[in-house]
C-alpha cells in the first residue's frame, strides 16, 4: 500500500502538467543560455518567458525576477545582498523565521551587523508594538515571513512593511509557504524583496526567485560568469526555471480550488484531532488553510510521526529542515508555549491529491496510536 | 536541419540513460530528504547513493562529497568558505580561473583578504616561478582549474599542490571541465578541495560537488535547514543529486570512448583549420581532448561565430559565461595573445554525439563563410 503524504509544506509532488514541460528540455541537447548561438538563443528565450509566468504570478515586473536555485539561497541572498550594501547596523527578523532567514543573518553578526528577533504572540502573529520599539534604533532591513512553515499564521505584511519604511527601513519576505496558498502581490505588499520557491508550488527542485524593487542595491552572494544581471552568477537551470514558470502559472490558477479543497480536509481533521484531546497551535491566527499543527500532551511528537509512519501516513514533526536537531520547534517556543508541550508537536500540510478519506482513515490510526502510546505510557509511569 | 551542437563545453546533452534514472524522481511524490517518514528515509537514501557515486567517480570518500546546486556555488563556497574561516591573507589565483573563482576572491578584497593572480606562459601553463615568488608571502589558498574551459589546457596540479603545501597554503581546484575528459583522482591530486559540475558532464543542471579534505574547516556560503552537515542548507534537489550520481558513474565508464572519439574529431579538425590559416591556442599544452581554441587573423570571433549559427553550427567564441562582455577572453590574455588575435577567438569543443561528417561539413561551410567574410573585408578596406 502506497503511503498517504500529509506533508506538502516540506516538499510536494512535481505536477504533471509542469514535468510536460520540462521534458523537451531534459530530452534534447539544450544551449548554455548564455551562448549567442541558436540552441543559446531558445535556451534565454525560455526562461525569459518563465521569467514572466513567475513575474505574473506575484504582480512584479518581469525585470524584478532574479532566479536561484532555491528559496534558501534567495533568503540567504536577501539577507546578505541587502545588508553587506548597507553600513552595519540592525536587521530585524521575526522569531519565527525559517533558519535559512535567521541563520545567514546570524551569521552576519560576525561581520559586524547586528540580528535582532520581533516577538510573536501567542498565536503567532507578529508583535507590532515591539517592531515599533525596535524601528527606534535604525534599521537596515525588517524581513518577516509571510506564512510560516509550521503554523500557517499569516502576517500582516502591509502594515508591517508600512511600519518599517516610516522609519526607513528595507522590508523583505519569505513567501515561500504563501505562493500557491494565499494571494501573493507583490506589487500590494508593498515590500522591498520577497522569497518564492518552486518545489513548495509543485514546480521541480532547483528554482526559486528573489522578488526585487529596483530602489534596491543589492550585492551578489554568488559571484561569476555574471547571469541575472549580476546579481546571481551560475548557468541557469533551464528546465527547473522552465517549469516553475509554469508551476507559477498553475499555483495562481488553483489557488481557490486548492485553499477550498484543503480547507475542508483541515477543517475536519482538526474536529477530530480536538475530540483525541490535540492541542492545536495557532488557531486564533489567520492560517494558511493546508496546515495544521498540533500536539498531544504527553506524547513525544517524534515517537507519533513514526507510529504514524509505520501505519502508512506520512505527517512531519516541526519543520523538515529542522527534524535533525531533537530540539523543541523555535516557532512554538518564540509563541510561549511551554516546551513539554512543544515536544508533542506534530504538523499535518495537506495538498490537492489528499482526499476526506484518508483524512478518516488517519483519524482513526491515530486514535489507535494515541491509546497505544498512553497505555504504554500508563504502564511504565 | 537540426544545427550542429560543438559547443559541449558550455553545457551538454542529458544523457538517456541519467534522465531514465532522474524519473521515479519527477513522476511521484518525493519526501524531503530531511523528513523522518518513509518518503523522506527514501530520498535520504537516494541522496546517500549518490553521494558514493559522486565520490566513486574522482576517488574520494563519501563523506568529503557536499553537495551544492552548481559548479559556480561550489566554487564561490571553496573561495569564501575556506578564507572567511582564516585570517586576513592572499588568496593566490590562475589569470585563468572561471570567473566563478577569480570574482569571490577579487569579492573578498573589500572584506581584507588579497586577491592574487599567478601568470600562466603562451600555452596557459602555470608559471611555476611565479607562483613559489608569490608563495614566499604568507597564502591562505591556492586556486588553479585542473583543465581550462576555453583552451583546455591541463595543468600539473601534483606539482602545484606541492609547492603550495610546502608553503603552508590550501589549495582548491576547479575540475568542472576536466570530470569526464581525463583521470580526476581527488587523493591522487593531492589538493584540499576541488569543484565539480553535473551538467558538463551529462547529468541534469542543478546539481555540483565540493570535495573536501576533513582537515579542511570551512564556513557554510548558504545558512538554513543544516543540510550537507551544516555546510549546505537547502531541500536536496533530489532528481538532480540522482542525476548526478549517475553521470559521474558513467563519465568515468566512458573516459577512454570520449577522450579517443573527440581526439580523433578535434585532430582531424584542426588540420583543416590550419591548412584555412587559423592560429590554434595553447597548442603545445596537454590539453583536453575534445577542446580546440582558435582565431583567424582579421576575422572577428563574434562575427564568425554568427555566420557559423546561420549555416547551423553551434560553436562559442571565448567561454559561453563571458560572451556578453564584447571583451577579449581573459584567458588569451593572460596567454600574452594579442587582443586583436584574441577578438577572433573561437572555441570548438566536441561530445561523444558529434561525428567526423559533421566536421567535414563544419569545415567546408567555414571555408565558405571566411572567404565570405575575408572578401567583404577586401570590399571595405
Amino acid at each position: 500500500m502506497t503511503p498517504v503524504f500529509f506533508d506538502h509544506n516540506s516538499t510536494t509532488a512535481l505536477k504533471p502538467e509542469v514535468l510536460e514541460v520540462m521534458l523537451p528540455f531534459m530530452v534534447e541537447q539544450q544551449g548554455n543560455a548564455t551562448s549567442r548561438h541558436t540552441f543559446g538563443r531558445k535556451a534565454r528565450a525560455a526562461v525569459e518567458q518563465a521569467r514572466e509566468q513567475v513575474a505574473d504570478a506575484v504582480n512584479a515586473h518581469p525585470s524584478q525576477v532574479i532566479f536561484t536555485a532555491s528559496g534558501t539561497e534567495a533568503n540567504n541572498f536577501a539577507i546578505n545582498g541587502i545588508n553587506s550594501n548597507l553600513s552595519h547596523g540592525q536587521i530585524l527578523m521575526s522569531a519565527i523565521e525559517h533558519p535559512c532567514v535567521s541563520r545567514p543573518a546570524l551569521a552576519m553578526q560576525s561581520r559586524g551587523w547586528q540580528a535582532v528577533n520581533i516577538s510573536v504572540d501567542a498565536d503567532g502573529k507578529l508583535d507590532m508594538h515591539h517592531l515599533h520599539n525596535l524601528l527606534l534604533t535604525p534599521t537596515n532591513l525588517v524581513s518577516v515571513m509571510l506564512a510560516n512553515n509550521e503554523t500557517g499564521a499569516i502576517q500582516d505584511l502591509v502594515a508591517i512593511a508600512d511600519l518599517a519604511i516610516q522609519h526607513k527601513a528595507f522590508v523583505h519576505t519569505d513567501a515561500v509557504q504563501a505562493l500557491g496558498k494565499i494571494p501573493v502581490d507583490f506589487a500590494d505588499l508593498n515590500v522591498h524583496a520577497m522569497t518564492i520557491s518552486s518545489h513548495k508550488i509543485g514546480g521541480p527542485l532547483g528554482a526559486g526567485a528573489f522578488i526585487m524593487d529596483k530602489r534596491l542595491d543589492v550585492l551578489p552572494l554568488l559571484h561569476g560568469g555574471g547571469q541575472e544581471k549580476g546579481l546571481r552568477s551560475g548557468t541557469e537551470n533551464l528546465a527547473a526555471i522552465v517549469g516553475f514558470g509554469t508551476a507559477c502559472e498553475l499555483a495562481v490558477k488553483n489557488l481557490n480550488t486548492f485553499a477550498e479543497h484543503t480547507q475542508k480536509l483541515r477543517d475536519f481533521c482538526e474536529i477530530g484531532l480536538v475530540k483525541l484531546g490535540a492541542h492545536l497551535f495557532a488557531n486564533h491566527a489567520d492560517r494558511l488553510a493546508n496546515t495544521s499543527f498540533f500536539a498531544f500532551p504527553n506524547i513525544d511528537g517524534e515517537t507519533l510521526v513514526m507510529a504514524l509512519d509505520r501505519k502508512g501516513f506520512a505527517v512531519a514533526s516541526g519543520s523538515a529542515c529542522s527534524s535533525d536537531s531533537g530540539e523543541p520547534s523555535h516557532v512554538l517556543l518564540a509563541m510561549g508555549i511551554d516546551a513539554d508541550l512543544a515536544r508533542g508537536a506534530v504538523r499535518v500540510s495537506f495538498g490537492l491529491s489528499n482526499t476526506i478519506e484518508q483524512v478518516q482513515q488517519f483519524l482513526t490510526v491515530l486514535e489507535n496510536e494515541l491509546a497505544r502510546l498512553r497505555n504504554l505510557i500508563a504502564i511504565t509511569a
